[in-house]
């Protein structure tokens, strides 16, 4: 007879039956008191339950980042991130389990063994891919409690929180066209993951709208990767007059990029970078960025999580959506005769 | 009777334990057969044993950090940090288990509550203060093993892995005071940390040896401070011709700084980051910066606990020291005369 049985019969997480055998607030009353009533009917004393529970939390959640890890140094989103986690964390003496992988299928290997050994009270699934497998495994019965931070339409019904990328892209377009780009690149992330799939179709959707000349070239979200795509469409024959980065090094790598070949930013090439940071701000000229407060995204994840497994928290969760911040480097594209001559 | 009883009686870790009982390499064949001779007095069998370790190895590692959570976003050295914690964690299946905590009291509170739930193997102690209560507390018997990421000075006798930031420290006054600067502004970290004690002491001590005319000012790490403490002394009477700065945000906040007083970057003032970075390698001019491989030190400090837990590491262990690679933000300081004019 363990804690789980009780779970198991009242119908709830084990963090629920916790909160309900110690008298702490996030279960209803109605489920406390099923709960209460079911310990009683199983002979287990409050305290008994209460002391085995001490054993069964862990009093931490679990991310497994599927990455290699030299990668995670480079960007500002999952530092920020994990920053914003620790606030709502620290302040329930939670800790975050941090397991990176080599591949997806160590990914599930992970979860798994999290899951057998109950070394976490809930998990996160971050980096979300089109039809992710971590989505089915973590709806299988005994699966341990799961937020997924990603679009609800990739989240298999498990709870997520979402942000909604496509509006803020379609924004960023509209603004440059508003400008008067006519020829934008976008310089986008990898294209197995669900986020940049939902940003693509955003932006080719809206420049079809507004019938502008689009192009979309992959990276990395390495700088490398962001300078060398820059370079690429900057001596092409039809030289684009803005560009939008997916995160903050690519947008300071094609800022230095255009530089090295002798453009002006923002008078012959406009550029908005995704994620805004400390970075975009302390340029020279200061990034056009989409502003997004990543350490709260953060701590709201790591609240819906806590709901997650204390058996409340169910439902896709909006979160504020990334606005544009204007600053230096973006402004009306050179005169045609101007860019003819410079060609 | 626990696994605890073997490893007490043999004089090793628990991890020594597991190692031995379970044919892995990590431990001496003496020891392996010190534990399992006390193993069969005691009338542990090897595969109960084993099974009795499975539960007890947590193979998870933690760290606390006492800091303000919305800060850890900013600089890039702790994610790198983590990076190379994990590229080492992840090849022998371990987490990192990552804890914030609002001030050094919690951080002990959490240490304590680790060591008697044994919820790791081992912990990693960073942002190491003068006299800090944790090396204490990591001294006393029935601690949890424990690597100091700091100076032996500071570290007590424990395990430590450290590099040796004087020698940078010097490295780049020389270099400065070569180019023909004799005013050079130390913009400094946190004065409660060691680490920042040692570079203040190196560069003091340096200056003086050249006799140059020197200062240091303290910041918190923040690019805001960093900004602030540049323009303090760019619009002061006695204007400074080079700058070092304790970690990259803080360098490229006052390249921007310098250039917002229309001073050139590096024709008026010549600018040098600790913490190398890609930051670092994409601003216009890109910065000279002491570079220190940070991935690389986050493994082989999870390297040298894995040793430690293993009942193998002691002593202190010296990382590769950070060296200066030289680029576009420094060079000769303007001539007296052109200063004279400027100001």
């Amino acid at each position: 007879m363990t804690i789980s049985d009780i779970a198991l019969r009242a119908g709830v997480s084990i963090g629920a039956v916790s909160f309900a055998l110690n008298g702490r607030k996030g279960v209803s009353e109605e489920t406390r008191e099923r709960v209460l009533k079911i310990a009683n009917e199983l002979g287990w004393a409050p305290a008994s339950a209460a002391r085995s529970l001490a054993e069964a939390r862990t009093e931490t959640f679990g991310m497994v980042l599927a990455r290699d890890p030299r990668n995670l140094g480079v960007e500002s989103f999952y530092m920020q991130f994990l920053a914003g986690l620790e606030v709502e964390l620290a302040r329930r003496s939670y800790g975050l389990l941090l397991q990176v992988v080599p591949s997806r299928a160590d990914e599930l290997a992970a979860m798994e063994k999290w899951r057998r050994s109950r070394r976490v009270d809930g998990v996160l699934l971050v980096d979300v891919a089109m039809n992710d497998p971590r989505i089915a495994l973590s709806a299988e019965p005994g699966a341990l409690p799961a937020l997924v931070v990603a679009d609800p339409s990739v989240a298999g019904g498990l709870p997520c929180v979402w942000t909604d990328d496509a509006t803020s892209l379609r924004e960023a377009v509209r603004y440059l066209a508003g400008l008067g780009h006519s020829e934008i690149v976008r310089v986008a992330g990898l294209d197995s993951l669900a986020h940049t799939r939902i940003r693509d179709d955003a932006f080719l959707d809206e420049a079809r709208h507004l019938g502008l000349d689009v192009a979309i070239l992959r990276t990395d979200y390495s700088p490398e990767s962001g300078a060398s795509a820059t370079r690429r469409a900057l001596t092409s024959a039809t030289r684009p007059t803005a560009f939008v980065y997916d995160n903050d090094v690519m947008a300071v790598a094609g800022l230095t990029t255009a530089m090295e070949l002798g453009l002006r930013v923002p008078d012959d090439v406009s550029i908005v970078a995704w994620d805004d940071s400390v970075l975009c701000e302390h340029t020279f000229p200061k990034l056009t960025a989409l502003s997004h407060d990543v350490v709260a995204f953060g701590s709201h994840v790591a609240r819906r999580l806590f709901d997650v497994v204390d058996g409340t928290g169910s439902g896709a969760f909006l979160d504020s959506t990334p606005k544009l911040t204007v600053r230096g480097s973006t402004g009306p594209p050179p005169r045609a005769d101007a860019r003819a001559s410079a060609r």
